[in-house]
């Protein structure tokens, strides 16, 4: 496995440049010298370069980055050149609203189905995903591919992890409020919830008030 | 500012820790050994310790930690054991979702007002807060005192940015599509979308397919 080689704070920076690559483009900014590229995305532009030579993408002496390019190479490095297939697990308001919003589905991730535990969910359909019921899985499972499970159940997180993980599903991405993690490393769990950064904000308010 | 003593990684582990206490004081646990707590948040019971040391938490020998106990001791060290005021910018379904849920008032989070540029939504009421048009941030900011300013919009996220900061909003949580920086160290902002994660995931799944 490869995963290892990029260390994981580069790896959430690469992101950002990414995503700040794709607004340039939307601008209609076709070079963009390291130097404004960096701080665009909040970096000096040493830490650019370092971050950019995992990709392998270099500059050109005198006229920079062109952006179309280095966003090119870094969806691909990233794994955001190829589109991939969601699932989603519990159906609480986030969970709707992420089925409802074509946010998602903009950057090449698409959900295909979801599963819930409540009987009276079961058999709903959001904007064209059908609500099945969690034990409906394997069967779902043995007709479509699917590459990341999305957590967004209020109650009992783990019951979705466990089903999603015995069908072996080896990445999910954890919305819940409880923090999932597991042994094995194979398995790839990311946790996220809004209180993440406004925590993080209401450390740095606390301490520089 | 005492705000650097706490390394960014240990800041983000320390908030997982909070959230597992707070799942595990749901479940009724009184007790738990350092080793269980590490296991449960996904980590060693070293780096565990390591990390509380920086709250000055010990847990007590044969006994473990205090669930309660240390719980409160976290969020006090998070700045989570106060309530902090926020306003929204930008009325993308995002935007809306996040007035309408509770999600973040349950964490001491609460929206006061919310801020757009387009004429047709000024005036609208999502769960009790009015949708002012940006250009009266000033007076909104003049009568409530505001804490942190969360950026939804999904057109000019910089324009919002730019007002929440002439106003004197020091913490700012952006969940546009466009990351942004500020070379000002007094202002802190947080960066976030789901595709954050969810490129972590692609990237994962690429190199380990």
């Amino acid at each position: 496995m490869k995963v290892k080689d990029t260390p994981e704070n580069t790896l959430e920076r690469l992101i950002i440049y990414l995503k700040v690559l794709e607004a340039l483009e939307k601008k209609k900014i076709d070079f963009i010298s390291s130097e404004d590229l960096a701080k665009n995305c909040g970096v000096n532009s040493a830490q650019l370069r370092k971050d950019l030579s995992f990709v392998g993408s270099l500059g050109t002496k005198g006229v920079g980055y062109s952006v179309k390019s280095l966003k090119f190479s870094l969806k691909n490095f990233l794994g955001r050149a190829q589109e991939w297939n969601l699932i989603l697990g519990g159906l609480s308001p986030l969970g709707i609203f992420l089925l409802q919003d074509k946010i998602l589905q903009k950057e090449g991730f698409y959900f295909l189905a979801a599963f819930d535990t409540k009987e009276e969910n079961i058999g709903k359909i959001y904007n064209g995903i059908i609500v099945y019921n969690l034990n409906q899985l394997p069967q779902v499972v043995n007709v479509i591919k699917v590459d990341i499970g999305v957590i967004t159940a209020e109650e009992n997180p783990e019951i979705f992890l466990e089903a999603f993980i015995n069908q072996g599903i080896k990445a999910i991405l954890n919305l819940s409020k409880v923090p999932l993690f597991v042994e094995n490393q194979e398995i790839k769990i990311e946790n996220f919830s809004f209180s993440m950064p406004l925590t993080k904000l209401s450390y740095f308010l606390k301490n520089s008030l």
